[in-house]
């Protein structure tokens, strides 16, 4: 209506209510504090949705219907979203809304059921730092971004990490710890762009850091919808006369 | 234990038993048509599971455990394949087995599990001519092959079809009713490999042509394990010194 | 300066000035009914160069340099153009610039600079009918264009084209006479995007065809530099400390 | 003839010439460290060739017509390749055979020709740990290779490498001074099969640990031809009758 890209920010919300450190990070709980750096940006409106807010999630179908890009962050209770959620989710994003899944969201319903793989990786919660080199400084993810920056503080999330070949790896970390990650990764299914983003443990400020902010805002604007269709299977006419049709 | 790739073809094997014209041109079901084409080779064992064989669909964990490669074959029924034989299948396939999903098993739900997208296509069942181009000489599901052949009759499945980007396109269908498809394509998940190859209809003699049998025989062996291993997410200790590490 | 985007058209210009047919085609050149397109839209300041134009076939570096998006038109004269010029053509899509490949550019030196590939094909040239299916809808290539359209009179260009695995496949042609051909296809090589369009012999009045036009005009929008920068190769200074370093 | 593979190994072979610490490292050239590790694994022929070995620097039309895969290392003289040399090479990847590029390799003709990009990355040289991580354990190139695995002192390749997507990504690399890198790619041109590896500076023992030969060895297996074909550009008939054609 007014030119703004919707955006909703889906966030678990357990963490933040349930332990003080996480509290302390994020007193509003994560999801604001995604919503701020987007809202900071003015490219955006942000509506908020979390894993009890109502029956269903806060993700009704009249909600999903308006928003272009649905950003993610679970972690504790992954398997309480319900299945019928997903499908609704997975529908829209196949019908080209845009999904941006955020750390711990990596082992969510809705990125396993996009990707069809586990998504698994190795980990660590040691606090230890993470270099995040730009590798496609050209993509619009990265636009902005210096070649590399830094998180004193970081939860690792290491290689291997089972996911199918990426349409485009835009970053990759360096940790203090020894290991690497492909920690920016596009991939498309249907009309729809999926960004993944490994930076944001629930403890640690990553989502006030401008350069983690800057990742958002541009991720939000590459995953709009380029076009919203729905998907059919239809039975069509030949467009050419046959010749070679089965009598029967 | 004897070398030889252990495959099991899956059908759903209903349209045999239910109509006559499949009964003709299928006597003793597809699977059994698929297999043949395979044992043919020499290369293979093959064991065949169907939908109603048992309440597994005749796929218990253990022959999974022991395939190297699944082919499958399903149309009127996907939805009576149970969710729980496709978790199964699905971490066999992530785990190192082959999967190559034939015709109709495009809108199967292990397919549809391992891509993420709807799997939609454009069809026609008229008895058309189909031309299918060998688009990559190099790949070993295209070794032997011509550059391109035909099948007399065919049912049409046109583009768009909502699948992810490929791994590799190895051909593309000219249909003479004017539309074009993806005809033979790979993708990869976890550590199994993936090829669908469109034709195959249950009324068309199409898997006892010489060049679909060799289509057949050359995915069986592309798609056979390189590695076959569980896919963990661990913690991990450190493999540097980290000096940045938190106090709490 | 205006905000709008800097389009070079190259276009060989022999065939024109040589033979009557093309000259009846294209009065005043391929290269202004490809200009003409773009102008219509307005988004873009257009100029035009050609292999005779000067000593540098149009092409200075001044000129390069603020050419966001390069149009590649030629055929029959491809060894002519100066290997400096291609040099410097190439270096400039590393750095950026967009290059959108037309026809018979695709046995063009910068075309298969780019790639690495013969970018051989089958070709023929009787006036058949093609019908273009537009693959991925969502590609910004493919805005507002129907889900297939068709060209009367083409030249026909046939698999196996020996191109590397495409970025995008977004357009597969079918041709009346039972080919089929990846008609568009995006790579990009550094920060440069590139976009190879098939439609377009020197004959058929193809470039005045109302979704050509729209297929061109976005092709110039996408292929637009998203960042121009020069690429170094520098020796650099460790960001951590380095306990191994060898002791000389 | 005796079903090897049969590989040429390339090497500049100056710095070994003229640098005692090379020469010391290699006292027999790297080719023949290199060339050792595929001896000693039972499957392969080797053929040495270097840059000054004859006119044709080793590579002639003959030796190259029987070579299924070229492993290439240069440094310090890569713009002392002839052209036509590179042509010749080129020609023969297209054609089917397969090149491995070692190290500085990355900056040869042949590679970049291979590519169309600059190859450009950062680089420094004090002997610092690197750890390379096994991203595709599934990958014929990985196979039996563990998750990762270090050498003690390297040169630092760091990112951002301009290369285009590779098809897969392998190996990724942790350095001490805190950068990454993709450090095992491959690609596809032609019908060839190309892999990058980046470990193997000519004054550390790198080609000597069994790691680094056993990537080695599997490269070759891998990037050994599937088909080995001239690639065409032929005029061809129709294959469906033509109703369209124009008459002139």
């Amino acid at each position: 209506m007014n030119g703004k890209i919707n955006v909703t920010v889906w966030n678990e919300y357990r963490h933040e209510l349930q332990h003080e450190t996480c509290r302390k990070a994020y007193p509003q709980g994560i999801h604001v504090a995604v919503g701020e750096a987007l809202l900071e940006d003015g490219a955006f409106d942000v509506n908020y949705a979390w894993l009890d807010k109502d029956a269903e999630h806060g993700l009704s179908q009249e909600l999903l219907d308006k928003t272009d890009v649905l950003f993610w962050w679970g972690h504790m209770a992954h398997g309480e979203v319900k299945d019928e959620i997903v499908d609704r989710v997975q529908k829209r994003v196949q019908e080209g809304m845009g999904l941006v899944v955020l750390h711990s969201g990596h082992k969510s319903k809705i990125f396993m059921r996009m990707l069809g793989t586990t998504c698994n990786l190795k980990w660590r919660e040691v606090g230890e730092k993470e270099r995040i080199w730009n590798i496609e400084p050209a993509h619009p993810i990265a636009a902005g971004l210096p070649e590399h920056f830094e998180l004193p503080h970081t939860e690792m999330y290491g290689e291997r990490f089972d996911i199918p070949t990426p349409k485009d790896v835009v970053f990759i970390t360096w940790y203090e710890g020894g290991e690497v990650f492909r920690s920016g990764v596009t991939f498309e299914r249907g009309y729809g762009r999926i960004f993944y983003f490994a930076p944001g443990h629930e403890t640690f400020p990553i989502f006030y850091d401008k350069n983690i902010r800057k990742v958002l805002v541009n991720a939000a604007k590459w995953a709009a919808p380029r076009i919203v269709r729905e998907i059919p299977c239809p039975c069509v006419k030949p467009l050419e006369e046959i010749k070679t049709k089965l009598e029967e």
